[in-house]
């Protein structure tokens, strides 16, 4: 009976004589946690099996763009939580959101009014707003990336060789940006997956509501990562993802004059919808004393 | 800012509508514990970077008779808990410790007396003993599995179509077995792997004590799995899968007689070592007392 009530302590001792202190510490506490959700539980020889079956499963499913063990660890909040850690902002920033998996460093460059998506993708969306910093003044030039799901709910990482739904565009001396885009349309995570199975499980559905993802930076300012969401999304209040924030929730206006689909250069005579939304970044100071704040809150 | 400290409240009452009562509860307290671990470390982006890579490493690394996560949960004391809370038995009996994962179902029954191992896998070694109940009584045909890496530190299921070291007896009308072997040496975890990597940064090396793996099984009692160790291994104190306890510490006994090792059917002249060890299994009732008693002591 030893062992059993002292492993926890065998474990860490071991341990220390590890020459990084930054990891000592973490798997240390992750040995805390890991040992207590066990004597918590007190999880069953057959509940361990199917753990690491499971999780055998989820590394043998992930590929180079399905990564399983991110997908579970954003179903499980765990990646929102690392978000919030880490990329927390003043309030009176634009709140940032997870980046997830789909982004690309080298996405191509769009010019301010230019489309990031190909004709016949989905309904026509039309963005537009400026980058500001905390004292409501513009950031000209200011790096704006962003990407969607098409039609189908696939991004183009997803195809093979396609780049499309994904474009990268400079502010304006004003701070203002543009462009034609598509609505975006709510996706699931992929449906023959462990995560997808657990999330089944627990009575929930597999869903991400629409989103639009917009990552900002600029020379002198933090970079913000963060997701526009659709007011009347089924799934708002149920991402399977937690990435939605109330303050990240946009109305479009549709748009029924063509003559105004046509000025903003739509190729075919048909409404759009229409989203005006600015983005506030804060600099690197104004950013470690929210967090700072957030630490000591929690 | 929310969004950070309700998550982990957030995720639960997501999973408010699980039939599963069980799965609730594990899934639950796992999110609890990993929130509060990320919490705990304020982990960053880049280590929650590489932690979903060194998982997904894990899996890929994983193949029939290769589990990376079985032992990750070894060097991190895991199996050796789940092991202790749902396997502890009474201080009278014998202690168990860790299956391992390179036990088979269906080994070859062997004789006593007979070898589990083929000539020239190693040193010889003899063990005997008995098989008994809590009251001392002798408990005859109870089935004893045993099986032990060879002079390599492999196991017959790490070659291709392989039986060796490996069999199965029964035990005499007074408890008695008696079986041929060959002195097992230590080995390591796979060194080509992330469980490997993560236990030399911690400072660790990777190595298991040299060990006699035994399953002892008997209608009307709990089965017992353990393994018994060697006195004066190197590795006793510092066992890198937490499976060493004291009480399975054997001392081999060197048999110069060479007329004796004829005796015990070893083809050639050579000394043999000689182990004498009995087994003390408890029957369900008193192996549930005993774990009851754990689990209200810790």
């Amino acid at each position: 009976m030893e062992y059993e009530s002292s492993i926890t302590e065998n474990v860490k001792a071991m341990n220390l004589n590890c020459k990084n202190d930054r990891l000592k510490f973490i798997i240390d506490k992750l040995v805390d946690h890991l040992h207590a959700f066990v004597r918590e539980t007190s999880l069953t020889t057959e509940e361990w099996t199917v753990a690491i079956s499971f999780l055998t499963e989820s590394g043998h499913i992930s590929a180079e763009t399905r990564q399983e063990f991110s997908i579970l660890s954003g179903v499980l909040g765990v990646t929102t939580l690392v978000d919030g850690i880490n990329n927390g902002k003043p309030s009176e920033a634009t709140e940032p959101t997870i980046l997830g998996p789909f982004f690309k460093e080298d996405a191509r460059e769009v010019q301010l009014g230019e489309s990031i998506a190909s004709e016949g993708k989905g309904d026509y969306m039309y963005v537009e707003g400026r980058v500001l910093n905390l004292e409501g003044k513009p950031i000209p030039n200011a790096i704006l990336d962003t990407w969607e799901a098409d039609g189908h709910g696939l991004y183009d990482v997803q195809y093979e060789n396609l780049e499309d739904c994904r474009g990268r565009l400079r502010t304006a001396e004003d701070g203002s940006f543009a462009f034609r885009a598509i609505v975006p349309v709510p996706y699931s995570i992929p449906e023959d997956g462990p995560a997808a199975r657990l999330v089944l499980a627990l009575g929930r559905h597999i869903f991400r509501p629409a989103h639009l993802h917009v990552l900002v930076t600029a020379p002198g300012y933090e970079p913000l990562t963060t997701q526009l969401y659709f007011k009347g999304d089924p799934y708002l209040t149920s991402d399977v993802a937690f990435g939605v924030k109330s303050s990240l929730i946009v109305t479009p206006e549709i748009i029924e004059d063509l003559a105004m689909s046509r000025l903003r250069g739509f190729k075919e005579a048909r409404p759009h919808a229409y989203i005006k939304r600015d983005f506030v970044l804060s600099t690197p100071a104004q950013g470690i004393r929210a967090r700072k704040l957030l630490n000591t809150e929690k």
